[in-house]
């Protein structure tokens, strides 16, 4: 992969949900995933069936305890139970855990090394993605672990950051803005075209063309639309033909946008 | 391209903007551009050097009186002023204009066979686009020249509807929300990660998943984050650091997505 030579970490991997199965497959090609751990057999039966030389377990005291990395790749409610479990097994290792939510003292007085390995996108067990090109946020509880988990971070991944929990939470609510509230916006768009029989599709385009923009300058740049243009006979009319919610959602929105203009 | 036989068509286009400069290039692999017309002439050279055949002109009085079809892509405003000019010299042609906010009925009186030749997608003279992939909205005043404006519309893209302006109308309602408003989403983001000093390229990899997600299952189906999960406890956290217009976007936009829900 041309990246700096790098000694194979051993890693045991707690979990086999969508993070867990992206991430082991990607650590795999550059470090030894030793151990997949799920409550369900047949989940860490499935994904070790594509890692070289990973082992299947389902009982937290099979774990080995002579790996270099532990990393907890679970429900954010169950992570502080399990390190509860398991972390005196091994106090030399890094531990991490992958939650943009959870903060990393859960690991607190259990281990002296330890962090959080944050990949921020959304992850589907079937859908292939390149993990390379998705930005990875580190938190490490000594300069050691931090040291680690970066070396580590940058066998799969091209960029990383330093974030610690507040920065995280802001990160999460960016992500809210940006792919929730829009995903809102797409079925408010869905519901609208859907009153003219208008299938979703002929937005599509037009979506596609606005994010290849925001990869070009910065999304205030790209604005367009009535707002934008401050064209208020058009936004009277569609004030017109809008009611409710969305009515509401219109006026707030175009306000945010001529406010932004004028700064 | 594998279409239907389809006798070229000759055409002078009234514009060298950015749907004309797409439109006249897609339009002349199958068809004959006779003319563009600018009142920059330059703007009309340049254009015209990249299509076989076509003549520049920037006076309206020099556009040819033999063609099929006159396609008229300028500003709305100037619409009607060019109408008034030029309408008469062919009345056996048919007449379009590609606006999505124009009425068809500029042309009343003037023509017998006009219409609407309208592409949902924004245009930059130096972006390539794929222009076969967008919908075309097409309106006509009589049924042989929404035949033969549909027959002109597939020689160049593979999605052709009917709409008429209320439905043009509620079209661009729903870009605005599905594009303008997105994009405001993203500038709002970009301004929270800026407080920490993130760039907005980390949220890249995520906005790009949700678009791709759409393409592949309805925009109320994909839906994901804490309004969609009602999960309270984190949504009154991210309140908590938001404040003025953006809580109240947040707040407004998380309600929305609710009601959505228990729908």
């Amino acid at each position: 992969m041309g990246k700096s030579p790098h000694s194979k970490m051993k890693i045991v991997i707690i979990g086999a949900g969508n993070v867990a199965t992206h991430l082991s497959q990607a650590l795999s090609k550059q470090n030894e995933i030793l151990q997949i751990y799920s409550r369900n057999i047949s989940n860490a039966e499935i994904l070790c069936s594509k890692i070289n030389g990973a082992n299947p377990i389902n009982k937290l005291q099979d774990i080995r305890k002579d790996a270099d990395f532990y990393i907890i790749s679970i429900k954010d409610d169950a992570i502080s139970q399990v390190v509860e479990q398991i972390a005196h097994i091994n106090d030399s290792a890094i531990w991490v855990h992958t939650s943009g939510s959870v903060p990393m003292d859960v690991f607190e007085d259990k281990v002296k090394n330890y962090g959080v390995f944050y990949p921020l996108q959304t992850f589907s067990k079937n859908v292939e993605l390149d993990f390379n090109e998705i930005p990875l946020f580190i938190e490490a509880s000594t300069t050691e672990a931090a040291e680690k988990i970066k070396t580590l971070a940058r066998t799969i991944v091209k960029k990383v950051y330093d974030a610690d929990s507040k920065t995280r939470k802001q990160m999460h609510i960016a992500a809210v803005f940006a792919c929730n509230f829009a995903n809102h916006l797409w079925t408010i768009a869905d519901d609208i075209l859907a009153e003219k029989n208008l299938p979703f599709d002929v937005l599509m385009p037009l979506i596609k063309a606005s994010v290849e923009k925001i990869g070009q300058v910065p999304p205030k740049d790209a604005q367009t639309g009535p707002a934008a243009r401050n064209d208020l006979k058009v936004i009277g009319e569609h004030l017109k033909q809008l009611s409710g919610d969305n009515k509401q959602i219109y006026q707030m929105l175009t306000d945010s946008i001529i406010k932004h203009n004028n700064e």
